[in-house]
């Protein structure tokens, strides 16, 4: 497998072209639409926000996903289409429509995205130049612009592609990503945007792409607000000539894993506000589902957020969290390390060299790792640091 | 019944004494030793953190509440004797005793609590010698000092006391708590110490406590980091004279919610760097669970608390931290009214006067009211806003 670049993302596997326009959505200068374009029509898998409100173009765009056949992705910062009523319904499919009537497939067979403010129609007649003039711009080569034109205040775009190497021939697979930035006045979206040349069924690449996410994606919090609009795309279109039978599988979903955890690192560290990023890693646990509670509980915690932040070796807070995270925990058997240093065993706190741990945490990146002593399940969760910087942003009225 | 009382505590009612004292665990100049004694042996009842990490003196107190009968509270602030082995355990049995013999009853009688600091020994000579210098201080005035006592970062005492007529008669009840600060490096502990002159059986106290408590103290959140340490207790001694019976239970415990509302608003009012508070109601739900989680979902949520410290009029973020409460909330049958103002209904936003509303968000109590459209439970959460200066107390070093 080749090292991740991270200056080539979707345009990288063969027979995908993409662009990034301005078309009114967000200030004059901001790209705000993205077109991402297969050649010939790809298979198609996807996963989407856990929560209840749904927008407009995530509801569409699992109609698509359940087809299981695709031709485009288009997506739109600056509106979320989401709790817009009937007119969002009908203005994703038009987005849709639009795109389609331009490649001759149908309608369906387009994913439709959109990122930003919530509870505003969306802009149509904007939308509508933009997707003609994303068309006379569809390229091959540099696909920044694509990469630009989906963030909202994310401050860096998010790329990441590689070529894999699999018994059945190489096959590339690339990606462009938006993090937890917000556009008030809403929340933090996640999209991913994967391409590969690779061929492979639907079903076969909806597996691949569930058991990837719920390691990567799934397991990076900034603030906990599991935002309307989340989606991660995967196109397949099969352009290198390479088939993944059962033997390749692995190695592409290793492939693909590589990609989406980079891109899931870089969107933590792009978190709003966030100075850096630790990763809360849970050992000896009952079951998985058991690790990924007291993971994500202490990765959530304000108080860990800040601590990390301060880099203040405040393992009391760490112990606390996973006290509550609803598993039934026992502080007698765990056993806690801080960047290679233990701090707790078996109920006891162990002297440490305070100093030399509040230096290790001075870090961009942290290490926490809690063993629970209940069995071998592990699970592991990003988080970004809680800053000042974060509420500012976030308590900014949005005119 | 009598208005709250916010400048008399546990001496309200007749028959309880107090102290508060320095003994050397804090800064010189700060009380960090409170004793609560009832003259005569009184009735217990006690509700404790969930947290599956407790302190020492959570599990003894567990213990003293469950015989039903006690004559003392005593409490420290400064260290939380909280993963501290089997030493904290002796510790807290220690506390107790010494409290117990110089009122000649059974340990077992002596509720312990403590607050402060995590994972280091108690300094149980500072605390035996302070022992003894608040059985010299004891007194049915003024209960300042045992207020002061008990106190971490939070910046004012909370008291309350109340007069409740009764079909039986006149009760008293008073009570001390603090709230949501820290001393590093831990956690927010919340503890309320409440006593009356009420003649009541325990597990009638205690009935009554938890039902009280549930809306009380435990809808409420500065962060979402429940304590190790958290507990709340009450004493009813009798000497009142007055035997509350079955006709008499309602008013009692109306008296009581009174008195638990009043704290644990203040509690929210100085929770750490609070500017304001706001109540989060939730109405129409399919059971009262339901209302309760997802009114806990908005009342945590980072995006809502700094939209609430911003006055920021951001109904989007409040919707969407509904959809992933996990509970299957419906938005085209919500109704979200904020401060009087319907802002969304239906599945849609409805246009409203923002600047209006803007102003309104401004002032230092704010009131959200969601209704799900599925039921007839409600459940209400207090909350406080998030600020800079929370995560500026928080991420400071602990040096």
């Amino acid at each position: 497998m080749s090292a991740i670049n991270p200056h080539q993302g979707v345009n990288f596997p063969k027979g995908f072209r993409s662009a990034g326009v301005y078309c009114g959505i967000k200030k004059p200068g901001l790209l705000d639409l993205a077109l991402i374009v297969s050649d010939s029509e790809a298979s198609v898998a996807g996963t989407f926000t856990q929560n209840r409100v749904q927008a407009a173009p995530v509801r569409w765009s699992k109609q698509v996903v359940s087809g299981g056949r695709a031709r485009a992705i288009v997506a739109n910062s600056g509106n979320a289409n989401c709790l817009t009523g009937e007119q969002g319904e009908r203005d994703a499919r038009r987005m849709a429509t639009l795109v389609a009537e331009r490649l001759g497939c149908d309608p369906v067979q387009v994913v439709v995205a959109s990122t930003g403010v919530i509870g505003v129609p969306m802009p149509m007649s904007a939308i509508e130049a933009g997707i003609s003039l994303a068309f006379t711009r569809l390229s091959d080569g540099d696909d920044r612009a694509a990469a630009d034109a989906i963030l909202t205040t994310d401050t860096f775009p998010k790329r990441a592609s590689l070529e894999v190497q699999t018994p059945d021939g190489t096959v590339r697979i690339g990606a462009i990503a938006k993090g937890a930035g917000m556009i008030a006045p809403n929340m933090a979206t996640m999209l991913a945007f994967i391409t590969t040349d690779a061929a492979m069924d639907a079903p076969t690449l909806q597996a691949c792409l569930t058991e990837v996410v719920n390691r990567t994606f799934n397991c990076i919090t900034v603030d906990g607000d599991t935002s309307t609009n989340d989606m991660v795309i995967v196109l397949a279109n099969g352009a290198s000539g390479v088939r993944i039978s059962e033997r390749a599988l692995d190695a592409f979903q290793q492939g693909l894993y590589q990609v989406c955890e980079y891109l899931a690192k870089r969107i933590i560290r792009d978190g709003e506000g966030a100075t850096k990023i630790f990763e809360v890693r849970v050992e000896g646990a009952a079951s998985e589902e058991d690790a990924r509670k007291v993971a994500r509980t202490i990765a959530e915690s304000l108080l860990v957020k800040t601590a990390i932040h301060g880099g203040d070796p405040n393992w009391g807070r760490i112990i606390a969290a996973a006290g509550r995270s609803g598993v039934p925990v026992e502080p007698n058997r765990m056993r806690l390390v801080m960047e290679d240093i233990v701090v707790f065993e078996q109920g006891q706190p162990l002297p440490f060299d305070e100093q030399g741990l509040w230096q290790k945490l001075q870090a961009e990146e942290v290490h926490i790792r809690l063993s629970l002593g209940q069995g071998n399940a592990t699970a592991a969760f990003w988080s970004s640091d809680l800053t000042a910087e974060y509420v500012k942003i976030n308590s900014a009225y949005r005119t």
